[in-house]
């Protein structure tokens, strides 16, 4: 049975674009895997939600993807992973990966003056969820959240490298500093696209955590572990799903992965 | 049987908060009147998405206020006029009443060097709704449009008199600087909000215009041709439902309006 699982698709999901940094590491990491990606493009963003509905939605999308007979799933999202992970994770018969663990888990192997910094959605913020599984690692470790809700848009916008965008950073961030944290995780995954300015704000002292990086070794254990690793060389087609605006969607996935990728349109509510 | 349509309730929806600008010019110009309120807070925003969802969103919320026997049904988010009101208010047996052409028609009468600009979101801009309508009103006009996707972010993060905030309006209005324009449309009910910075960007010679007010106002005129405008002295109590985060919407709600108010959460799937 594990022989046919191991070519079954590894299904990623998100809100939007932001998981496509997500899908690219695993691309990079697991070029075997093939992957079937859903983005809600048209219930984005996830950050401001009530912990219910990104539970309701998210539940939505993993049927979806359960239904392209995926082998595993990660949640690309840290907000989806903080809210909705623990409760819809026992619902389904395969493994779920999320970007919370392994990012907190890098970041607690990186601080060496147990400061860390979160920065995030309001949502993940406000479900303190990074803090406790920092604390869960390493009682001794103090964090410091911080939601940041604009950068989100910035990064939408394409002020990646701005003087505007850095005058906000600056003004998220100052409390940050103040606190000498010398580790802060990227807990959002648009915020790696505006890396250049946030490392220029903290100084290069300061660790930046990129968690997309960590979650595709811990997939990669996680299909050792149960046997079901797709060791070919090459992966099969991957394929893009989303909610909403498939060209719009195809546009900036073009530029974010290193293939040329096609996106259809699904409507989620006929998996409700 | 307009005897006893003259007591039934006006539906005004919105995406989210946006809305209650327009809500509390009804409550100024139509004391009367009662309000029943949708705010579509669990799928907010409205502006990135495509005119088919917007539609598909537009008509379950209309669905769910006929629910509740509105005699008028009030549009009061530009992208959902710009988008969906013409599909969606064929489909239902009251009169609908836009924010668009409203605001239009003002910018119309108060321009006099013909120049007349918008900004809104990007589904607002790219629909080109206010461009045909102001040109259907005066084929002379010139009507330059700009999307200005932050600004709801701005709002929202309450920067609203704020150095960044006047940054990001210089650098999104100079080309309707340099276009010289004498009038402006607020084509986002988020962006009279910033009327402030937005008015010392373009110079006091520039007329804002927030079609809210002129959107109360014709109002009245459909209810008074249809007879069924209610003159008492005092409404009954307004109502009010969003489709996520009762207690936020409260809070911003009873900052924007005259009145305390009680909030429900009604998922809005089951009229789908």
């Amino acid at each position: 049975m594990n022989g046919m699982k191991q070519h079954a698709p590894i299904g990623v999901f998100d809100s939007g674009v932001g998981g496509l940094t997500v899908a690219k590491e695993i691309m990079r990491a697991l070029p075997g895997e093939t992957i079937v990606y859903y983005g809600d493009t048209a219930r984005v963003p996830y950050g401001t939600k009530s912990p219910e509905t990104v539970t309701a939605y998210s539940r939505q999308i993993a049927k979806f993807l359960m239904s392209q007979q995926v082998k595993a799933m990660v949640v690309a999202c840290n907000t989806i992973s903080a809210l909705a992970l623990e409760t819809i994770e026992k619902e389904f018969d395969v493994p779920f990966i999320g970007v919370v663990k392994p990012g907190a888990r890098t970041a607690a192997g990186a601080t060496r003056n147990k400061k860390i910094g979160v920065i995030a959605t309001e949502g993940t913020i406000s479900s303190g969820m990074y803090e406790s599984f920092l604390k869960s690692l390493n009682p001794e470790v103090k964090v410091y959240g911080k939601a940041c809700p604009l950068f989100v848009a910035l990064a939408e916008e394409g002020w990646l490298q701005d003087p505007i965008t850095k005058q906000v950073a600056e003004r998220y961030l100052v409390e940050l500093k103040e606190k000498e944290i010398d580790t802060l995780v990227l807990g959002c995954t648009h915020y790696p696209l505006l890396r250049k300015v946030i490392g220029e704000v903290m100084g290069e002292k300061v660790t930046l955590v990129n968690p997309a990086y960590e979650t595709a070794q811990e997939l990669r254990y996680v299909l050792e572990d149960n046997h079901i690793l797709n060791d070919s060389k090459e992966a099969a087609a991957h394929k893009f799903y989303v909610s909403d605006g498939a060209e719009k969607f195809r546009r900036i996935a073009n530029m974010i992965l290193p293939c040329e990728i096609e996106v259809e349109d699904v409507a989620i509510k006929s998996f409700e």
